[in-house]
Formats: C-alpha cells, structure tokens, sequence
C-alpha cells in the first residue's frame, strides 16, 4: 500500500480536551493509524505523528485544520515554542511505494484546501516554490505576531489562501521533506572544541557529507562530547558513512567513539543500508526481513 | 499479536493440481497468512511457509494434512528428496509474542490430532521426547520404505498415533524449533582446505560458537571458497559474531572476506543486534524500525 507519514503540528498543548477533539480526527479512520502524539505545556503546543494511505491521510488532516482552527484563538496564545498559526506546520513524509514528488503533490493538495479556508498557507522545504521558502524558520520569521506585516510584502505573498493574515487562525507552513534521522556520535572526550571541530567537518556547509547537518554539544555529566547529526537524506548520505567519517576525523584527535544513540523512527532501509556495509552483505533485500511480511497490504 | 511461523512439507511437487488444494487450505484464512509456496518436480516435494496466530495456523495445517493424505499416496512416490510420509515435516517457529515453549505446545498438538488420524508421528527438535529424535535426519533415517521395519523397534515407537506404519500416508515428523538463519561469508581463496578449516572452528562442535553449524564449500566458478554457517539461535550466536570469527581466523591463513550472503527470511532483531554491534548504537529498540509501526496488531 502506498503510505506517507504526516507530523502536523498544533498550538495548543495546555487545553487536553482540546488536544483530544484534535487527535480524535485520526482516530478509527480506515487506512490512518495514529502512531503517536504530544502534547506540550511549554510549548502550548501538539505534535501529531500519524501514517497511512496519502488520501486518507489528508482528508483525516483537513478534518483537523478545521476542529483546530475552530478551538483555537491564535490570538490569545502563548507559548515557547516559535509559531505562526493554530494549525503551524504539516509535514508529508513518504514511508511505503511512495516518492517525495507525490509528497509535493499532497503538501500542494492540502495547502490549496487550507488557503480556501481563508488561511495563508506557505509550502517549505521540497515543496517551497522559491529557495527563500525552502527553510521553515527563516518562513516562520516573525512568528504569529510579526506576519500582520510579514504578509503584506510582496515576497511573502502565501502560496495558498489571501494575502492577509487570519487573526484567529494564523498562518501554516505546509511541506514535503524526507525521512530525517537523528544520530548523534558520543566521544570520549570532555573537549567541546574538539566536537565541534568535526560536526563542522562532518557536515555539508563546512564541505562533509551532502545531505549531514551536524553540531557539537557537550555531555558535561558524561565528561563526554557529542557529534550531533541530522542526516535528512539517508539514501543519498547513509547512517555507516556519517559515523566513518566522525570516527576518520577523530583520529586526528586521538579520540575516539564511545558509543552512538539514533533517536526516534527509523526507515528499516537506512539500518539494511548499514548493516550491509559492515557485514559485506551481497544483494540483501529489506524483503528478507520478515516482519515486513506482517506489513498490512 | 502472537505470531507463530510453519513450514510444512508435502511429499507432492509434480501434480499442480494437487499442490493447489494443498495450498487452498491456507488462503482466505482469517488470521492466516500464505507467505510462500514452492513445489519442486526433481524432489516431488512442496514446502509451504505460512505465519499467522497459532490457533488459526494449526486449524489450516490440520485441514492441510487431511488433504494431503487423501490425495498423496506414498506407496507410489519417488522423488530426490528423504521422506518418510505425505505430510512429511510441519515445523513451528516463534515469530512474534511466542516462545519456543509455546511452539513446542503447538507441535503436541498437532501431533495429537494427526496420530488421531492414525498416523504415526515424531516429534523432533526442540520438541524431542528423546535426545535420539532432535535431528530429523536420524529421525527419518530409513524413509518410509524402511520405516515399516523401523517402527517396530521399541526405541522407534511414535510419539503419537499407532506403532504401525500407515502405508498411504507414511509417517509424519513435527518439531518446534527456533529461527535459523542461513550466512555464507566467501573467502578470497580457492584453497577448500582453508574454508574447511575455518568452517571446523567456528562451529559448535569444533569447539567454536555454541549455536553455528558450518561447511566448507568451493565456488569453483568465481574461484572462492565459502564457510557456509547455519545460525540456529541468533539471540545467542549473533551474525555478527560468526562473521568476526570467521575473518579472525582467516587472518591466519592471510585470507579475506569477499562479501557475505543472507540467505532466506532473517528477523529484525537479527539484524538490529549486528548493526547495533558495529554501529555501537546505544539502547536501540526494534520498535524505533518505522515498518514494526505498520505490522498487523
């Protein structure tokens, strides 16, 4: 079955019984499986991770841009977290039989339907119609309060919906990107410059990896560092070549990797990927690995 | 859901008629899922590989075995392969939320119902009631020509059903054992001996792994050579474990490893402990694999 991951975020993480008239839209949904959600009080704000077949996706999704936009005061909220609207981002994400042009396609689909709510609607990442859009902070600069002016210049002009700000509601940043892992590399050394140093190696703008973003962060009750990775693209820049290249560049330390941490859901092909590298495995498909079998079709 | 995996073999791979109604047992079967089916002409043999809940798969195999031996007459079979019955070999295997325990339950039962049918039944591997009938070829040593002499003999008498043998449907043999995962690691020599030795040592009774059996094998055509191993408890004896003593002894004999090969089905958590291994991943969850997301509950 063809099948994307969404992650749509909400502002309001204080209010659980609006939190859950919000999650409700994804509940007993043929061909949507809520996979998990979290509510923050902080952050005044809900994050959503579901997966399933893209229409049904989007219709459960539309369905909650219009219970949120009903129960949420754009207006009247506070919260850590940046922000611009009541329903503040909707990444598409592809998972099975399904390319992040078609990812394009439902961030587009969505996006026009939210706009005809009367809500500006920006697309970002693979989405974003121009390079300015591509990054969703540099979008979301200004934030709720500031996109009153925001809007009104010419380059800022919503790809979706008026080109005026929508008190209650806000404005959503709608947007198709890939599968980002998270893989942070653990040093034994308490030097942070040392850390940083290769993050800023490792990682693209400093001439590394193409698809790496890395930082170097300490663990001071560890007495170690970290190399703090995103890898936003694991076909292209896999999770054995970031690790290689961290462990390449530490050796000009004399440091090396104590241990690794990879946070959150991983594609079963960046670990194949991987695992293949290391065991010189010869034409092993993700196929052989038999919970696949179990997948519903 | 608790999943259990079986691979009955029938003693018919020529009729594909026959192979059809054998296999109709395990189609359209709530909780029941035909993974795959191969008949072999040459061994006049068809392995089926189902997975589903236990109950339901041992409800499809008892309906199968009903249907095997009304249409298998073992008076009147040749073929390559070692048999001793129609239904020669059901094999249960723990998928998910079961144990080994549990599939040697199953095989009782199974065992049970088909004795009931009056045939003569073995239970071996893990299901053994002797230390005698853990390996199926002793077990099946003589084939259903020679079992009706065998049978006879006190230390051959069945597990279940009568201690004669059934001259349509022979006998049949039903274990419990776990996942076996089949790893050929290739050599860059074309020295057998060398193959051979490093396959001595690495195996359990060379005094190597406690739960890898292995062979030495020529690839004459691409002028290698092979430790061919069999993993019978990868949560014992990892992947990774034989690899690394295999290119550990190679070293001795200045010999490396060409590539390696992952043959058949290989569950996620084979693979999860060895890219953790290299990878040096810390806490890693097979729950964090996005796909174990997407199995049937």
């Amino acid at each position: 079955m063809k099948r994307v991951m969404c992650i749509p975020n909400y502002s309001e993480g204080r209010d659980l019984e609006k939190v859950e008239k919000i999650t409700e839209c994804f509940r007993a949904k043929e061909n949507v499986k809520l996979i998990d959600y979290q509510p923050d009080a902080d952050h005044n704000r809900l994050v959503v991770e579901v997966i399933g077949e893209p229409e049904a996706v989007i219709a459960a999704v539309l369905e909650s841009v219009k219970v949120a936009t009903e129960i949420i005061d754009m207006s009247k909220h506070e919260g850590a977290h940046p922000r611009m609207g009541a329903v503040d981002v909707i990444p598409f994400v592809p998972v099975t039989e399904c390319t992040t042009e078609e990812c394009v396609e439902y961030a587009n689909k969505v996006g026009k339907a939210i706009g005809e709510m009367g809500i500006p609607v920006y697309l970002y990442e693979d989405a974003a119609t121009s390079p300015d859009r591509k990054n969703l902070a540099k979008v979301r600069k200004g934030q709720y309060e500031g996109f009153f002016d925001k809007i009104k210049e010419p380059e800022w002009k919503p790809d979706f919906g008026p080109q005026e700000m929508n008190v209650k509601s806000g404005a959503t940043a709608v947007a198709a990107r890939f599968h980002l892992i998270a893989f942070n590399v653990n040093l034994n050394t308490s030097d942070l410059a040392i850390a940083d140093k290769i993050a800023k190696t490792v990682r693209h703008i400093g001439g590394g990896l193409r698809f790496c973003k890395a930082i170097g962060l300490e663990l001071e009750e560890k007495g170690q560092t970290q190399v703090s990775m995103n890898l936003v693209n694991f076909e292209k820049t896999a999770i054995y070549q970031a690790l290689e290249m961290v462990k390449s560049e530490a050796k000009r330390y004399g440091v090396t990797v104590v241990n690794t941490e990879l946070i959150g859901l991983l594609p079963l092909q960046a670990l194949v990927d991987s695992a293949a590298y290391y065991m010189q495995i010869d034409g092993f498909k993700q196929e052989q690995v038999l919970e696949t079998l179990l997948i519903e079709e």
